[in-house]
């Protein structure tokens, strides 16, 4: 299998792709294209790379066989190895983190957009965030908070063991860091968890050595 | 269970949600609230109802199990029923199925906003569209296309039989057939199995019979 991803400093999709290959346990390569630079063109203009994607990061190739999109990155690879490497098992448990990666593929474009996954970066002072973006991270603080009481007693992360729900929240905990998002203490200790996680720290790294940068991320100084 | 929906003539994700509940083959009620209305409002507040939701529609009732976001009903009530039921089975097919409605679910903001749902509406003369709605549905055309060739042999939905692909896409085919899009031949061929399907003409009906009409949601008359 080959899997082609972002930048890892800056793409959360491509993130969130790499980390359901990692779960399956299955061995994959990786191509990595700086998103928007000179690879990323010609490699957009390479019919059959990525363009069943429409040129966007990320997408699995398995022989024949092409899944672009995360979510479904996650699913097919769910297919292979089964439904519990990713899910929780109990079903109501598994029914919310359905829930709540769904809202997190589909939903939270003001945060997104305000707030882009830069993984090195720290803002140095205090960020400037509008009602609507606050209003994202109230939604998504809640959402934590009520999967950890519930559904979390068995481990540090959402749903107890690490699942489908952390890997596409993980960007989010990199961008309340970037941020400097305050948030409460239970907060801090799963945000915690999650980037001290072996996989993390591997995407951190690799991060942190690409020379690559685009401006537009780039984090607003604070104010 | 219980399935908590908008509007039949204007909520695009209840559609989808709706669809799913259908093609589980379980027996649900179903709860139809106008969007933006006064019960709407009534119910946003009733803790419980639609809360877990953040006031969006479809939520799925089971018990004390809720279940928000179409897509999540929709891999939910796999979980129960099995997946066959709602994907294809061949690993290819099922792969592109997954990336097309994952694809669904998180893109084409630009044809959504500028061509809401609305079932019973026909535009009267030439919609004008902007270059970033046409590149969706010239994308969505061509995934059409190739599900179609690829994997379309056994029936006339996207991947033969009725599945999870048709189910997101049904509100397209809805919103060519309101904005008058003109599409190829097989894509007129498709959209009208669609329109045709027993579950779609049940929601169209029950949309022709809603009194309800939401302004900034009408068609704006062709030029
Ligand atoms: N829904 C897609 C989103 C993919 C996406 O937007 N990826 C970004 C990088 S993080 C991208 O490729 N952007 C380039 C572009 O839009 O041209 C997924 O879940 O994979
Ligand atoms: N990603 C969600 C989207 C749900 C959604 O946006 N539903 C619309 C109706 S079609 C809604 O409830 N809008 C009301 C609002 O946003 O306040 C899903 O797939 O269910």
């Amino acid at each position: 299998m080959k899997l082609i991803i972002g930048n890892k400093n800056y793409s959360s999709w491509s993130l969130r792709g790499w980390l359901a290959a990692k779960q399956s346990g299955l061995s994959f390569e990786e191509l990595t294209v700086s998103l928007y630079g000179e690879d990323w063109e010609a490699l957009k203009a390479k019919e059959g790379e990525f363009q069943p994607s429409a040129g966007k990061v990320p997408v699995l190739w398995d022989g024949d066989i092409v899944v672009w999109d995360s979510l479904a990155i996650l699913e097919f690879l769910a297919d292979r190895v089964g439904r519990d490497r990713f899910w929780p098992k109990d079903e109501a448990a598994r029914a919310m983190a359905r829930a709540m990666v769904a809202e997190m593929h589909s939903s939270y474009l003001p945060l997104r957009r305000a707030c882009p996954m830069n993984i090195r970066a720290r803002a140095t002072g205090d960020v400037q965030l509008s009602d609507e973006v606050e209003a994202d991270i109230v939604r998504i603080l809640g959402l934590w908070a009520e999967a950890r009481a519930r559904f979390g007693k068995g481990g540090p992360f959402l749903f107890g063991t690490f699942s489908a729900a952390d890997i596409f929240y993980a960007p989010i905990v990199s961008r309340f860091l970037t941020y400097g998002i305050g948030v409460p203490s239970f907060a801090q200790t799963y945000m915690q968890a999650v980037w001290e996680h072996d996989w993390m720290q591997q995407w951190i790294e690799a991060s942190e050595a690409e020379e690559w940068t685009i401006s537009q991320f780039e984090v607003v100084p604070g104010k």
